[in-house]
């Protein structure tokens, strides 16, 4: 059934680096990761970032296995044209050249790099939540709150990659100031940590947003309240992206969104509540179906697209 | 200089029907309108528009002047692929098979049916206020807030053709009830009837936008709240447009906007505090250039590059 070889894929993040070889019809064939070092050095995590890949690559035990094409997902910013990644909470790189870093592995070949929320939405559009939906959202709700658009099947990253920034728009316009600079940003109200916040601020004890999920599934008073204050800034940046960009499907994903119709059942109440014009309320809401797989196998999808586009 | 004919360009609104010959550079050659019938019956209507069409393709004289393409422009909802229009604010038509109408007149030619707003935003893309930008949003403020992007030299629609609506995101999550029937949309604070609306409840004695305008430029105070709180709504939905969909530029049309730094001082002003990440702050803000005649000039161009597809 495979054809053309398969995708190096990687996924970099502030907590782990994930590599896999994904064929063309978006099987994950092997897969390994590793924690993301803990070092401004940016050789040292490159060493780890290089170690993983060429690990992989040694494992690889068929020719059909071997990858046609690289395409790594990143943490933002990042610039998708000179090939270099800035991600925040990986502070050893700063214009770190991945892609000529990863070429050194796996010898010429075609490369790709685009934002990890945006590798997560072309997943899910391709084998996930979605699959052909013709204009999506994706939205990854996690230690912030990341997204991406797939319009026609293609990644839409706008002209510095950074378009789907859902997180980033004001969900409360006289809220608190947000490190980007704005106020009221969706992540500042939406993000695991900010609920997290929040919630110790109205007295709970607890510090991890699944304590929060479980506690808010055990009918906790507080706890609902923290996800339906998060649902209710992720439903505005939705309602927002569907004005804007007239949206068939939105599927949620990243660690927060595990907690399941605990967040995406006030999600949609709130969307219902929020959604005006008959063409924003049609936008239907999904779980994630790749779960962390999703940034890995969107981002080898759009490896398999850069090369047919050669 | 001209190559490959005219279009023949048509814009409906509320208040007037227009139609012009606009040849492939995005000149003008003839225009002719006509105010919008107040009728409720479709084909007293479409008459009026008929006769507009037939009046100016009876005008032109010369065969270099005679459209190969006919490119309609119109206040929504509409159905571009049916090639229907229901306005708002035109009761007689809904469903109106506008294109196959316009046919009637013209003869047998390719054509293209799109919005007000988005036709509008092509137009400054094209030859307007930001020629050549490679990610725009169009924002038309006058007795609604439209919008439309141009991505890449092509209008966005969006697969109902609906992208774009900046007007109806939520600037005021708290905010009134919009008839579209979400709460505190763009619109219900930046419109021209809005900015009436809010300042005849705090006692101004006006009716109409302009006098706003007029007052606001010898500096009264009222006025000036007027435009600021305007200013302060739009910011927020073009913040938004820019993290969603990374803009390079913004060019502000419609009535309102015929106020100028009035209105686009404050919007620059609530723009740079309320914008934060880079690649949100790199918005460029610029005034309609073509005035009344952006949705003429960007439906043909849709009309030509609809010829260039075909």
């Amino acid at each position: 059934m495979r054809s053309g070889g398969t995708a190096l894929a990687v996924d970099i993040g502030g907590t782990k680096l994930a590599a896999a070889l994904v064929d063309s019809g978006g099987r994950v064939l092997r897969r390994n990761e590793v924690p993301t070092p803990k070092t401004d050095v940016a050789d040292e995590a490159g060493d780890a970032l290089l170690g993983l890949v060429g690990s992989l690559l040694a494992d690889a035990d068929a020719d059909a296995d071997r990858p046609v094409v690289a395409a790594v997902a990143s943490a933002g910013p990042l610039d998708p044209r000179q090939g270099t990644i800035s991600p925040v909470n990986i502070p050893a790189w700063r214009g770190y050249p991945v892609l000529e870093q990863v070429g050194k592995v796996t010898g010429p070949m075609p490369s790709v790099l685009l934002g990890d929320a945006l590798a997560a939405a072309v997943g899910e559009q391709w084998c996930g939540a979605a699959p052909g939906s013709g204009s999506m959202l994706g939205v990854v709700v996690s230690t912030g709150v990341g997204g991406g658009f797939v319009f026609d099947g293609r990644p839409f990253g706008g002209p510095t990659g950074n378009a789907g920034h859902v997180g980033h728009m004001s969900a409360d316009p006289l809220g608190q100031l947000c490190p980007c600079g704005a106020r009221g940003c969706v992540e500042m109200l939406a993000s695991g940590p900010s609920m997290v916040r929040w919630a110790r601020g109205m007295g709970w004890p607890g510090r991890e947003a699944r304590q929060l999920a479980d506690e808010a599934r055990a009918g906790r008073p507080l706890a609902l309240a923290a996800f339906a204050q998060a649902a209710d800034a992720l439903a505005l940046g939705i309602v927002a992206a569907a004005a804007l960009c007239d949206l068939d499907d939105v599927v949620v994903g990243g660690g927060v969104a595990q907690a399941g119709e605990i967040l995406l059942g006030p999600l949609r109440e709130r969307l219902s509540a929020r959604a005006g014009l008959a063409f924003v309320r049609r936008v239907k809401v999904h779980q994630s179906a790749l779960g962390n797989s999703a940034g890995l196998i969107g981002a080898a999808r759009a490896g398999f697209q850069r090369l047919a586009d050669a």
